[in-house]
């Protein structure tokens, strides 16, 4: 079946709901004897019944026999566990290579409802309209996704051209379109504590819309710059990983958001602010920001949060509030979603065992959409506009000597002193080396024995024909190969890291052949490829599919030398210039400490 | 000083507040030092600072020195606890029978900084018009006052003639003002169980802008009907008076209102659900409902509500977050108001001690507007419109006629059996009492040994020169006597109570002189008037005088004999037709039990 997504307005339905209620007329659906978690009350009500009409909850109590008619499907839950479906309080779609459809299609089975999404990857292809298209997807779905506006396209004004720009001007032009609940995280934290105007007008629009303004201070500091970022007005915060961050920002009036997601492991360390430290914990709230499609096959996605929460030592309706009234509460939605009673969107899972949280049953809307991990739903998705799919623009084929790296003049002995990015093994952070490379000729060669390759990247925006060189130590490869991909973090331009010149053009040729994705060369061969046909960032397979080619993807990053954790993610972050040191960017090589593009070679 | 009340919105101060918390512009007003009580991490903090400006919270923190500039005030508050400024739920205004600048000026020295108000009593002389003129003269005041739209005006339609009707229109009319936060207690609420289409319309409407749909369900039975009352959508309640109350409309979604007014006493029973029964206490709120202007002088506002949770065993925290944030987050305004953080209105309460809530200085956005227990600024007053200053009018002089209640046709033996609204002390409820009153010549008289005298309804919205008669039991009253009051719940005509024709006409005539009020006449002569110019509901003098000469009329009553609790409330309520089980409205007597007119006279 193919779900229809639409859902009436509550304040449409509320006389369809009162005569439900009253048993005047019959619910569509009735769920049986389930322990309610109910999440107003924390609390575990046993032997509750739950009538359903219009997609919504019309009826939660002790005995729904009275709204019951011919038509109404009953649902015998035999004491299962009632709870609200689980929202994802900030997260990305992008980083599950997969388009709204198909990222809700792998999260529905593990209970997630709603998701409020900041679709900033896309944005930095396609600006507006790439945002427009994601939502435009989102709104189609039988869950919930909300939109966020992106609030730093680009990341790294001056120091990088991303596809396009997102100005005040299409922050409030989106704030007026259905379905947009407020500002992206807000990035640029220098900017809003040293008054930016751009950063602050954006902040602004949002509030005065009466929207929710994201956060994100990725920052140790919690003195005065801390204090000032509170005062620009950001919502909340998922950048903390450690407890004081998570205290300081409940403190001043944020919510702490607390993530897991593939490579964030940041609950732990936090939420002994409320296990150990006893604070209020209304203020706190679970998300993933980042979950490749990987993990979303093999261990979950906000079923993965809770129980991760749990097993951290937070009581567990504790944390079941933390993935659906608190994230509700925080976008002022909490009479819509996030809880099992009157009026709210009848998202409900039915679970055996909290601790556990396997999850059985989940309904959205009021429909049953998956069972025991299995989708029962086709989910819709959009026609994607041309240009989404028209996004790898390299200008030409490139050629071996695009990558060729000149020695610098008067550089002598038959060496180079160059900047190289050195990657530092699970951190988003790199180091700036300094390495002397070896010259032959006019051109200056990794060195296998210092693990340095070069890593290119590719401008394919605009079609520029533009490819800036440096280098990066730490990806361990070996032999003759190169590795290309079109995610590449904030602009995601193509980032191709290589051993060898011949390889790292065959690789970003077959990417702007297939219009984005990754893809690994050996030896003159592609070994592996993951196709993300939109915007270079998302494929409309189904999510097992992206796995497993991500996987394949991983493996042949393996044989080829690269033990790395999330060595991917290592690739695709080196452009990324507002995290310190060493970036390299369409403009050139950027030094983060000081946001300024530098030489590849030191002096001489 | 006249306060100057206006604050910006938060958008467009969010660039100054930044400035101010970087220290590049220093702050209006610095307190230094305080024990802060931060209500969203449910702690006290020690050696905290507060920079505020533009009547906000720019800065909380350890130390605010690099706020501090030459014109910057200085509050040294040497370990004082400073608190949120407190927040009433749900009240209604003209219960302290004063205007809102009057009334406002009374709660200030007591804490209270925000008000949620229903101004339901002016909606039912003065409709619209009276709601705005009540919103005119909030909206002027330096502490916040949040108005809703009442929606039950005429409580019981088809039972009694308000001054004005408030339809679905007008809702949707009153929605687009500024100021406005929702809709009044739904108070019909067997019509929306009913599926009544009007009281429909109102919620939805109210649902549909994006505010609070304010409840009352004023009925034990948490079954079926409770249920289909909750699905209507209504948000909080305040209506409960049992643990089980309380209890069950957390459970629904909805927020427990606990209220302790001048003759409320709803805390103490359901705190427990709290306190001994554990939940989740973000739900529950703390109001008043209904202040005389005697309560607010000698007793205080909300922070008698906060000091009694406290005595009835509720934490400290717990009892200031039901009282703050609690009901700031309700109404969608926890980044607005409610809290010590920053972006908030500087609202903000120096008390030395937490569970006795001996307020010291109360600052309001950002200005000292008390000191112990002293006002320090004059309030803004409202031009009301001319036709508040004109609502009694009852078409002409009464006289001792108009008073005079003919025996039955037919009536024998020098005797009628009449039914008798029976007072019911402590209690709304009435009875329907069948006594035999004597007869004398063609009128029925009073009975002194039975307790029974003359309760006359007088219409004075439209000059129709209407009177009805009725017999009361249970005031005590003896002498010739008689009390008039246009404070008459809900339409507000006038209730003339008495023991003698004569008096009771001069004390009709009296309020339609002096523009409504109460007034006692004792053999002739008054004995005690309270003027209630404005609407016939409200002076706009000062509390103190306005709760003097509400004492001198009670002691007025006492001396005629009626030594009930609260009598003056069981006069005004006699006309209240939505509560069982024997009223007196402009169109007859109505039996509440079953929502029809009845005779005065039994058969015969």
């Amino acid at each position: 079946m193919i779900v229809q997504s639409q859902i009436q307005p509550r304040h449409e339905v509320i006389g369809s709901l009162v005569a439900v209620a009253t048993g005047r007329r019959p619910a569509d659906l009735v769920i049986r004897n389930c322990r309610l978690v109910n999440v107003h009350s924390r609390e575990i009500l046993s032997a509750q019944d739950i009538a359903i009409a219009n997609g919504r909850f019309a009826y939660c109590g002790p005995d729904a026999s009275h709204c019951i008619g011919e038509l109404t499907i009953i649902v015998e839950a035999g004491g299962l566990m009632a709870l609200p479906g689980l929202c994802d309080g900030h997260m990305h779609i992008e980083s599950g290579m997969l388009t709204p459809a198909r990222f809700a299609e792998a999260v529905m089975p593990h209970g997630t409802t709603t998701m409020f999404v900041d679709p900033h990857e896309i944005a930095n292809v396609l600006g507006l309209k790439g945002v427009e298209a994601m939502n435009a997807e989102a709104v189609m779905q039988p869950i919930n996704i909300f939109m966020q506006v992106p609030s730093c396209v680009p990341s790294a004004p001056g120091l990088e051209t991303p596809g396009a720009e997102i100005t005040p001007m299409d922050v409030a032009e989106a704030m007026q379109w259905e379905n947009i609940v407020g500002l992206g995280e807000m990035m640029n934290f220098p900017g809003v504590i040293g008054g930016d105007e751009k950063m602050l007008a954006e902040m602004a629009i949002t509030m005065a819309a009466g929207k929710v303004v994201g956060g994100h201070y990725a920052s140790p500091d919690l003195g005065m710059p801390f204090h000032a970022y509170a005062a620009g007005g950001a919502a909340d915060d998922h950048e903390g990983t450690r407890e004081r961050d998570a205290v300081a920002r409940v403190r001043q009036g944020m919510r702490a958001m607390l993530r897991l997601g593939s490579a964030w492991y940041d609950v732990e360390r936090q939420v002994t602010a409320i296990t150990e430290r006893g604070l209020d914990p209304r203020n706190f709230i679970l998300c993933t920001d980042d979950c490749n499609a990987q993990t979303l096959v093999e261990d979950g996605h906000m079923d993965r949060v809770v129980r991760h929460a749990i097993s951290c030592g937070c009581d567990p309706l504790v944390a079941v509030q933390m993935a659906t009234i608190n994230t509700a509460t925080h976008f002022g939605m909490e009479r819509e979603i996030g809880s099992i009673a009157p009026g709210r969107r009848a998202d409900v899972l039915l679970v055996d065992n909290l601790e556990e949280l396997s999850i059985l049953q989940v309904f959205a809307r009021g429909r049953l959409v998956a069972r025991e991990g299995k989708l029962l739903a086709t989910l819709p998705r959009a026609d994607w506009p041309r240009e989404s799919r028209q996004s790898v623009n390299t200008g030409r084929e490139l050629t071996d000597d695009d990558f060729s790296i000149c020695a610098p003049p008067g550089g002598g002995n038959g060496a180079a002193l160059a900047r190289v990015i050195g990657i530092i093994e699970n951190q988003a952070p790199t180091k700036e080396l300094l390495v002397e490379l070896p010259v032959s000729g006019s051109l200056v060669n990794a060195s296998a024995t210092e693990d340095v390759c070069q890593a290119a990247l590719v401008e394919r925006h605009r079609g520029a024909g533009r490819v800036v060189n440096g280098f990066v130590q730490g990806f361990g490869y070996n032999g003759d190969m190169a590795m290309a991909s079109t995610v590449a973090h904030d602009c995601h331009h193509m980032i191709v890291v290589g051993t060898c010149r011949q390889n790292m053009a065959l690789a970003a040729n077959r990417l702007a052949e297939v219009q984005g994705g990754a893809s690994l060369w050996r030896e003159g061969e592609e070994a592996a490829l993951v196709e993300l046909p939109i915007a270079g960032l998302m494929s409309d397979r189904k999510a097992k599919h992206v796995a497993a080619a991500s996987r394949k993807l991983s493996e042949a990053m393996a044989q080829c030398g690269c033990h790395l954790n999330n060595a991917f993610m290592q690739h695709s972050l080196l452009a990324l210039a507002v995290i310190p040191e060493l970036r390299i960017t369409d403009l050139g090589l950027v030094d983060v400490r000081k946001f300024e593009l530098v030489d590849l070679f030191c002096n001489g």
